[in-house]
């Protein structure tokens, strides 16, 4: 039974109960949000190790996702632990391991295992992996063969999957006939377009979405629906293939839900900011309220280097606007595989983007710690300041740089700080 | 006669005509948007090295100032050019010398001569400097000595000054019946309310208001209003206080412009994300749509260390809503002078700020860099993407530092690069 069927039942599982003292609601506010959908709570049940599970929702805190993983290019495990650690140490709330080099079930296994909080994967990279290794183009894997690995990826503890059911022949279609900029961007909706229209056929995850919808339900993993055909421009933004497919996964959502099955949607990629608002609005009308996840949203398309503060600001409006979920993005993006120091840095604009939305959405005790940053600026307590910083190492160390002839200022005012002069 | 006059008259000056062919928009438009004191064009004409002008205001793209400057603890003139370089090199609109430490009138005449962008000051630094070397307190500085400073500095060729005229007796009342917890955050402010509380008179720059448009028009110097109350917190975002000096500010601009002074409007400060509407939304009414010259907003207390990120966020969206010009914070805000790097990780944030901005409101021209950069995308033209980068020499640095077997594609898909998949 996943927690969603639990929730349906009226049972107040553990698992609610530890997630809601840290958000300072009730373990019933949890069970409701869970039993209606607009809260899912990602919790395989092979996932032994998993210390901090966390809440994704409506009425919760939103929450922030880092991807690590290899590529071809850079596929030491190590490299990946090590992002790992730096993911938990600056409390990224999940992680989604997204290898797509090296020994990809070794890689994953040995992240799992050290992984305190919930792991997300998108199987369909380990699938053409596999397949390439016996060279098997993408078009030949068979639909067996997909199930098996899912399968297997949930038996090994993998808290939630995002699965691109929503690239149907139909959407392609639309895709076709419309005049992209940018053509596909999503690199498991790029693979499933590609079985598709090599087989003619329809996408094995939609055609046997009830055969998905039990594997995960078995295990409780979260189905996070990929929206392959996000726009990854601004200039495709909002477009026909982007909502039909979106219109796609509010269906899909409905009937996850209605199985028992912990379901969430993902969203854009590049969308300006006067955009953001509609799309986080369809997307809980088309879903009655499912968890949106959104990747940035992208605020522009000229940030290569600082993409993390264009995705920082879109992810804190669409939050702001009822997005439940960041995925982070580094300033990497567009241009390489984060280093662990990105890594840092994407998680660390991210968390700036979802407490800023926390504010503006009145969650929950969010603007306690403000209150408390402020007070101790009035103050002027640099210790108490620098430990309520988001990276106290770097706080301590420009506040340390230049020593001051008052001590009780910072050098930006010094003898002119205002908190001094009144 | 300065250009609001010269609008007036219906007269394009050659100062409207070069920054027009920047824009995408006629010399018309800009002698229109100045005439109705929309637009601001902040040029002294003692500004002879002024090579790069520009307006600010309703229609233009959205503008970005650095502050940088010298504190008691840190006073080279080298290190203030260096930083005056960054800006240049990075693309600040404008640049504020700050300076309260070391010999301000050198420094000041140092980055004046070598700046090509437009320079503004806060004038009553020097003021209060001034009068400390002689020994003589806040309190004690004379009227007179205020508006010579003023005076001196506008024959320099300070292009736009930040004069706290809104820090009124009334405003003052208003605030000590507020419970705010962090009372005055500008240094400005701070000083003005020190002197008016010490004197029991009214602010001299706003009784003597007239004089200071005099002096004002003469070189036209653009009038920026200084929010001397602006909210140090988020929970003092949008209190009394910052209204009603916010409506004080909004009638000296009528004033001010009515005399042909050009003037715009500075904002906060701390304010969550739900309130930056309602802000810009006001200064416009206030002001008849006075520029508006907003510092962050940061839309959380809590950034330190990354505070250009949390500033990014609040302008972004207070430009997307119609504040035309942001003022850049830098990661050390909060904790000590900004290093010249430091000076450019804020600017460049302040840049993704403002034209996501652009996007968003419908600039002219403005989504025609983010359709090249995606065009190149899709090409996989790594060159070309590098070269249209906010900072090339960081995006070359990333995407170079793995070699990738497939060279046309980044490390970060590899092989499975979405643009070489179909």
């Amino acid at each position: 039974m996943t927690q969603l069927i639990k929730a349906r039942n009226n049972k107040i599982t553990p698992l609610m109960r530890k997630v809601s003292a840290g958000e300072g609601v009730s373990a019933e506010f949890i069970r409701r949000g869970i039993s209606k959908g607009t809260i899912v709570l990602p919790a395989n049940k092979n996932h032994t190790g998993l210390k901090n599970p966390c809440a994704i929702g409506t009425g919760v805190k939103t929450k922030i996702n880092a991807n690590i993983g290899t590529s071809k290019s850079c596929s030491r495990i190590s490299a990946e632990l090590e992002k790992l650690n730096t993911c938990v140490k600056y409390k990224a709330d999940t992680v989604m391991d997204l290898s797509t080099g090296g020994d990809l079930p070794k890689i994953r296994k040995a992240l799992i295992a050290a992984s305190p909080i919930p792991l997300g994967t998108v199987p369909i990279y380990e699938i053409v992996v596999s397949a390439k290794k016996n060279n098997t183009p993408v078009e030949d894997i068979s639909v067996e063969a997909m199930f098996e690995a899912i399968e297997k990826q949930a038996e090994e503890g993998v808290d939630f999957f995002t699965i691109h059911a929503g690239v149907t022949k139909s959407a392609l279609e639309v895709l076709k006939k419309s005049k992209r900029l940018t053509g596909i961007v999503s690199r498991g909706g790029a693979l499933m377009a590609k079985w598709i229209m090599a087989n003619k056929k329809e996408n094995p995850f939609y055609e046997h979405y009830d055969r998905l919808l039990d594997i995960m339900i078995k295990h409780d993993v979260t189905l996070s629906l990929g929206d392959g055909l996000r726009p990854g421009s601004i200039a495709d933004a909002t477009d026909k293939p982007q909502l039909k497919e979106l219109y796609a996964l509010g269906q899909l959502a409905k009937r996850a839900r209605k199985a028992g099955c912990q379901v969430m949607i993902e969203g854009p990629g590049h969308v300006p900011i006067n955009q953001i608002k509609k799309n986080v609005d369809i997307e809980k009308k088309v879903s009655d309220g499912a968890p949106f996840y959104v990747l940035g949203p992208l605020v522009t398309d000229i940030g290569c280097g600082y993409d993390h503060i264009t995705a920082a600001i879109g992810g804190a409006l669409a939050a702001s606007f009822g997005a439940d979920f960041l995925c982070y993005v580094t300033p990497s993006e567009h241009l390489g595989l984060p280093t662990s120091d990105e890594v840092k840095e994407g998680i660390i604009a991210s968390r700036i983007a979802a407490h800023a939305a926390d504010l503006a959405k009145g969650v929950a005790g969010a603007e306690k710690i403000d209150y408390s940053m402020s007070r101790f600026r009035r103050k002027r307590n640099w210790k108490k300041q620098i430990s309520l910083a988001l990276n106290p190492e770097k706080a301590r160390a420009i506040h340390s740089r230049l020593k001051t002839n008052t001590h009780d200022a910072c050098s930006m005012c010094d003898d002119f700080c205002p908190m001094k002069i009144l």
